[in-house]
């Protein structure tokens, strides 16, 4: 059994979790809290891979803690809702991100940006004040405070949209905050996996000629005709990347692995934004000149709040977003696992949990 | 005598330049051009010395031509005006910065930004498309068509404003692009030099608490004595950085040195501006993560176009914002270049042109 307070009320749950650093996953009994008066369970349907889950089972970041159950971009439908809940009713699809709590009391929840807050309880990343872990959503049921669910429309695909909690918000955040969501502008969009493929479309929706950076050419045909890109210039071919100098408004990163800046720079107009999404694990170089002579500047932008991930999902069932995924069974996880890290899916797994799931 | 086209009428000039990269500057005659019918010829009063001055004449930066005539921070008076010169008459005061022509046709142009047209012409980093040196102000008269010089108001310092022309907008303008100029804002000035006290000065103007960041713990009296500032931290004293991590809303970086970005990123609030003005030959490390988990940003600032530095000239006289300088005789160019080397100056040197130029 997982950690909760002996004298806290509690429901059984099931999922598979890590038991250690070889990020091997395992059906594991646990319990999650019972229904509080704001809170809603639900019953999982699906739940995305993000390349986080393999990061943290693996101890890779350092913070991992063991069982885990990995899982933050779940799709659900709701089974049970405390006395005061009112967002949510019972058979209401929900959606759930990184964020389960926040403080709710500091500057950045009080301008819906509980991403920033610096409490935040994320998805399996941390554990709540009381010591029970925050167990993701790589399992049958899930309970959260209704303040931390997204409402998710009638007629979504609900497979393919549950990455839009994730990768989605990652990268409609900065388009927003940055001002990239304008009809006309020229988007760059680096690196195609789940962060990236999403970047374009909703760069797309927004209006923007998209261009996308790689370091595959064998990606053209498949960014241009299957994802609507305009454009696509092969990072290591210097020609190409000198006739696109000085033509894109801004350019979304999502490349973890280190890579140079200065070209990427060097793609923007005067006043261009370089938005930071990846998180490579070692500082890379920052030439501070073109920065200077351009008013350029490289910015960084970690998820979204609650308030903009409900804005976002509801702009991608206006507009037809949705993630290209490859569904799989829950006990496909660790061969699925071994593909991520080979880059080997186009974009994104995602778990039929509700149909696959089988308690042991 | 300089290049100049032989059937262009021309003005005779005199002044001091670098005939090497030695960069030791001697009398020098050369012509400019004529005034034309949108031209305004003045007498140099004072020019300032700045550190750019240093690096073209010794061709630090690969870029110098010789005879070379350095200076970029003129305040003059006017002794003829072109027949269709609406903004100066003879007798008022100029002001003339790093720009004295651009394409007048790009969007940058179109939108007062000449500082970040393609084809500005730098006081005397640049050459005329005729071919003749942008001789700059170490000199005794300068022509300069009216659009790109600044009207003075009266009752100002002439030699303790001149160099607003460069410092001055270097550091003005980010305050402003950077929306760093609202009361009551925490602003860190990083480095203690002419553009770091000017920096403590429009911050302060602009009703920031300031703090400046220094590796001289001997710069702390001065810098709330004498500039105002609120506090003071000597940038490798990790314990105070600790206590200050997270206060800052924007910090303007004038180093040009090789440093740290971290510990400055540190200092900011989620959403905090890391803004460098000044230009590491180098690039440096810049941590990614940070700037994801604080959505913070690192931007740049070059100068400021003729319309927003007309503005700065206004607010300063508003104000009373000068800068502290050492006036010094156009002989003793020499010697203050050496002294400037070793920092050894507090915080400009400024050259009284008018009274200590005298012709061979």
């Amino acid at each position: 059994m997982g950690a909760a307070a002996a004298d806290v009320p509690s429901q059984k749950a099931f999922g598979w979790a890590a038991r250690d650093s070889s990020g091997i996953l395992s059906p594991f009994h646990f319990s999650r809290r019972a229904t509080g008066e704001q809170d809603v369970t639900f019953k999982v349907l699906y739940c995305g891979i993000c390349h986080s889950d393999l990061h943290f089972i693996k101890n890779e970041w350092g913070n991992a803690y063991y069982p885990c159950i990995p899982g933050h971009e779940i799709i659900g439908v709701v089974t049970e809702v405390g006395s005061k809940v009112q967002s949510f009713k019972v058979g209401d699809k929900i959606g759930v991100g990184c964020i389960v709590d926040s403080c709710r009391c500091c500057d950045s929840c009080a301008e819906d940006l509980e991403n920033y807050c610096p409490k935040t309880i994320f998805n399996y990343l941390s554990t709540y004040p009381d010591g029970t872990p925050a167990y993701g959503g790589y399992s049958d049921i899930m309970v959260i405070d209704q303040r931390y669910g997204i409402r998710i429309p009638e007629n979504m695909s609900l497979d393919a949209i549950a990455l839009l909690l994730c990768a989605g918000i990652t990268v409609y955040s900065p388009l927003k905050y940055y001002g990239l969501d304008k009809p006309g502008l020229h988007i760059g969009v680096v690196g195609l996996g789940g962060l990236g493929h999403m970047a374009v479309k909703f760069a797309k929706a927004f209006g923007a000629k998209v261009t996308v950076i790689s370091t595959s050419p064998n990606k053209k045909e498949e960014a241009i005709t299957r994802l609507g890109a305009d454009s696509f210039l092969v990072s290591r071919h210097t020609q190409q990347l000198q006739a696109a100098v000085g033509t894109m408004d801004g350019i979304i990163d999502t490349v973890s692995a280190i890579h140079a800046l200065l070209p990427l720079i060097n793609l923007l107009k005067t006043h261009g934004k370089l938005v930071m999404v990846g998180a490579p694990d070692k500082p890379l170089e920052l030439p501070i000149s073109p920065l200077l002579f351009g008013r350029k500047i490289v910015g960084g932008s970690g998820i979204g709040g609650i308030k903009e991930t409900q804005e976002m999902v509801d702009f991608a069932a206006k507009h037809g977003i949705k993630a290209d995924i490859e569904v799989i069974p829950m006990d496909y996880v660790n061969t699925a696992m071994d593909r991520l890290l080979k880059v080997d899916v186009k974009y994104r797994f995602v778990i039929d949990i509700a149909n696959t799931l089988k308690a042991a």
